[in-house]
């Protein structure tokens, strides 16, 4: 008990960031990977993440991580707080390892990850792969990228890296609330496509029991129902729906169109399920 | 003779979306191929197509697929009927594997690839890479992402994907057609440049024996002339040219500009070759 | 001396393109690379550059390609020249290969890597990796890719592409100039969290040796002092920080917001540091 946590690395790293593809920070960082070990193999999860967007930035983090093999490291440089005294992080978690910011940007695909297991931080202090100099303006490359290709490698054990960081920040958490009116969330991103991803999760859905959902606090004052249906094709095209996203969780979209666009709703847009006579909170 | 297609796969799969880069679409389906079969090789034909346009979609796998050496498994998810009862299928042409959704845009790069050979598909219906649990929203994680990965990896036979699939989807055809002013063709697609790729082939062009064309349907009454000529150099900066491009078919081009901006016109537009005196279709 | 550059390939090809993400463009290059050598691993720098901007593209393969591994070869496509009698030229520097158009893309990361050793350039003439046809359009997938990948693959040597090209073409030069009222230098690019790169160096910035700067020939009349600091987290949320960034140069941000939208400023903006007193040019 409180030993070392399991760390055994394939050599696989992924990629996630909000540099884009118009500039050469990511392939600064690819280079220092390589430039730790050559045989290294990085795939990306995605670089044109909403800049500096922590909230949108984790949930395609926990869209993706979670189906590489165990023994990937994950490299995250979403870092708004480069050049404060925010700390640097190696997370393990269900055999992954996560390499960033200590922002909250990699707590909830920790948590997906360990799966109720234990999750193990170290603050990257001082370790032989760090330069001995380093921008005050780009850890992806002067501090992430040698740790991750160094775990990636074998290189360095989690522990190494530094000493136990027990406690890592949180993001605010989303929405989800338990009126008389029903179940209410709240919309935390919206996808390329235009689909209105909430935070409320299949069980909670389940535990709603309603057969639709609405936007709450929007005029008309008689609002539009969206029926939760299993998928985008149990309504017309045009026509707006709910369903139970591959990301588990409720989402709003229009058949063959945008529902953010068309329904003129982003983050932070409340969603109410009023459930059906006698469902409600199971806690109740 | 119906034997099954001879498939030798490399381990290299290349994958093709509209998912682009800000959520984490793309990373799942990676993260499934790794899980799939470690050792394979991943790389991108294009992740920021147009969302859900099927045409453009099947002109940028008709550009790239080909390149590839044979072995290559091509994934392709650009899916505006997941969840409905489209198919999901393997196509099998000129020793690649193509993997999607029958809905059109793999037929164009299977037929360029079988080059007049057979083209062979197989339903995706139940195989052992499958999960039991498939989400009805994304079917490149669930479905065409663990077929892809143990096609490419050797572990799944093409014609063990399911039963055959004899006919496929086709995509609308872009209109050629030779009328007594000469030949008409439409602009099928406008990339980053702003150049307009019509769907005229090279050898239509020659048999039309123009040395210009012009944009059909547009005022003022005496349409501009736009000389075809061999590459960008032959005109002035800032001049509309037409020219046989990399992908074999008529395009407009504006020498260090963009024609779509520049002519104001995109796709569907109709470009007539008037043809010089004695040419015309060779057929008459 | 003067016998044939030092090249002993990794196997690693770096892409670097203004083609984007939503044409097949890149696609088809990756998929040449791998015809020539299936063994061959790709990296992205970056190919979401500003379309034709060769300024651009020259600072982010600058701030990229030092951090690959010797042996590594950076394939890079920005080339409006294409079609015209540019030379295509292989450029060996620091141990690097560089392949692309001669418009002067290469010349600042050629420099960078060689860090005042040899830089040695072959034009590609002939060699037999070379398809026999060529498109007039496309020379990133017919002679730039195929000779990358025989680079890398070590089934090329550099000075077996062609004659030696002793005159590679130069960049404009960006402004460096020490005035009365201090060290004046401009704009060279904006990235894509609106961070103002200039041209002016640690050691001019260092030479000079004032604690801010300052905008030049904008109004009102007395302009905005920007003050000279380490690290965004010196300045208060919103406010405008100038500081030597990871690339070495003066640039100015705007913490937790983008200094491009807030100043209104984009590329060939003058940045003046008017130097405290007794600073001033070193060689006065």
């Amino acid at each position: 008990m409180g030993g070392a946590p399991a760390w055994s690395p394939s050599g696989l790293v992924t990629l996630t960031t909000d540099f884009g593809g118009r500039d050469g920070y990511v392939g600064a960082m690819r280079g220092v990977l390589l430039a730790v070990a050559p045989a290294l193999r990085q795939v990306d999860i995605a670089h044109d993440l909403p800049p500096q967007d922590l909230v949108h930035a984790a949930a395609a983090l926990e869209a993706a991580a979670p189906w590489f093999p165990k023994g990937t490291v994950h490299l995250v440089v979403v870092d708004p707080g480069v050049g404060t005294d925010r700390a640097a992080v190696v997370v393990v978690a269900g055999g992954h390892c996560l390499v960033g910011p200590d922002n909250g940007v990699l707590v909830p695909v920790a948590r997906r990850l360990a799966d109720h297991g234990r999750v193990t931080a170290f603050r990257i202090a001082s370790h032989p792969w760090l330069p001995p100099l380093r921008s005050a303006t780009f850890h992806g490359r002067d501090v992430f990228a040698p740790t991750a290709g160094a775990l990636a490698a074998g290189l360095l054990q989690p522990r190494a890296s530094g000493p136990p960081h027990p406690r890592l920040l949180e993001l605010p958490s989303c929405l989800v609330e338990w009126t008389d009116e029903g179940l209410v969330g709240e919309v935390v991103w919206a996808d390329r496509f235009g689909n209105l991803v909430t935070g409320l999760g299949v069980a909670e859905v389940h535990a709603a029991g309603g057969d639709s959902c609405e936007l709450v606090g929007r005029s008309p004052a008689s609002p539009t129902l969206i029926p939760i249906r299993e998928t985008y094709a149990d309504v017309a095209p045009g026509e707006p729906v709910a369903l139970v996203g591959s990301s588990g969780r409720l989402e709003i979209a229009v058949r063959d169109g945008s529902a953010a666009a068309q329904l003129a709703v982003g983050r932070g847009a409340r969603v109410r399920i009023r459930g059906r006579p006698g469902g409600g909170h199971p806690g109740r």
